[in-house]
């Protein structure tokens, strides 16, 4: 066996897959999710549609791959001695995750969750739960400081953080803000 | 003129109008969204496809009308000495208004939003804008009163409560109860 690690075909097929979600947040941005399709995703990665089809089920399953990627990659899990400060920072590098074009996808992800129920299961587990976790453990830091205001559950301050953010995102477009990190912060903590 | 009030090609119209309605949730409830149909609405209210669309552009918008009737009907706006047990009482009905079948209709009108922008728009104007109006008015008053926690504006404190709502309805399932009630009216008050 070769100790250069990857092979080629693998490589090949990451390079692919990589094509295909940028391709996908692309093509959301300029044509919408109604008029999006597996054809086009194919289309501008440069890959045939049986490629796409391959890995996933239909358009909202590649864009969920594309977000939950975004999201993993961008919003660490800060762990200082300060835990008010981890959930302002964790809450701020959130709302800057959500950029233009994750918007636009988030939005999408959640209307195909809502008619399409068994998506809806994949995009709970694959995105929704992952993401409460990760506020869940720093939440729960917090509050083992004492910090947690005392009529809140862990679930129930992710619910009011995670609840203002889609809110905002599909209902009022208000901003995702360093300032609603800032105010979030201080309605969870005591 | 007759003084008798409503004439009765009047009364029919409007009897027909709830038929519409009505079968609309019904149906909802029955086969889902995604299988809605205008012809299954008209079929439903015993009457044809073209009377629906006299009124409604399409089943979303008939769903809509359905929805803000009811909430309009079943969430007083209370208006008595104590501030913030008129916050508890409106969450209170506003989270008892999310029936099963008005929690389909929310959840499909706010998938339908984010698809059909020119709906979105309407969403915005029929439903989303006078119910943040009518909290708004609850939540002023308590901030008048000295109540509002200081950091959070009227327009804030109405995102985090219906963030929690549609958060719960669209994403977790988790229950729109007295205890959520209680719990954001302790949150958003000092």
């Amino acid at each position: 066996m070769s100790g250069s690690g990857v092979r080629p075909g693998r490589r090949r097929s990451e390079e692919s897959r990589q094509a295909i979600l940028g391709a996908a947040f692309d093509l959301l941005g300029e044509v919408g999710y109604a008029r999006l399709t597996v054809e086009g995703i194919a289309a501008r990665a440069g890959t045939g549609k049986q490629t796409v089809y391959r890995w996933w089920p239909g358009k909202a399953d590649v864009l969920l791959e594309a977000v939950t990627a975004y999201a993993r990659e961008h919003i660490p899990l800060p762990e200082t001695a300060d835990r008010a400060a981890d959930l302002r920072t964790f809450l701020t590098a959130t709302f800057a995750a959500a950029t233009p074009r994750t918007s636009d996808a988030l939005r999408a992800l959640m209307a195909e969750a809502q008619i399409d129920p068994a998506f809806g299961e994949r995009f709970r587990e694959t995105l929704l739960r992952p993401r409460r976790e990760a506020l869940g453990a720093v939440v729960d830091r917090a509050r083992e400081a004492g910090l947690l205001a005392p009529h809140l559950t862990t679930d129930t301050a992710v619910d009011l953080a995670f609840g203002a953010l889609w809110y905002r995102l599909l209902a009022t477009g208000r901003p995702l803000d360093d300032e609603l990190a800032e105010l979030l912060t201080r309605t969870l903590l005591r």
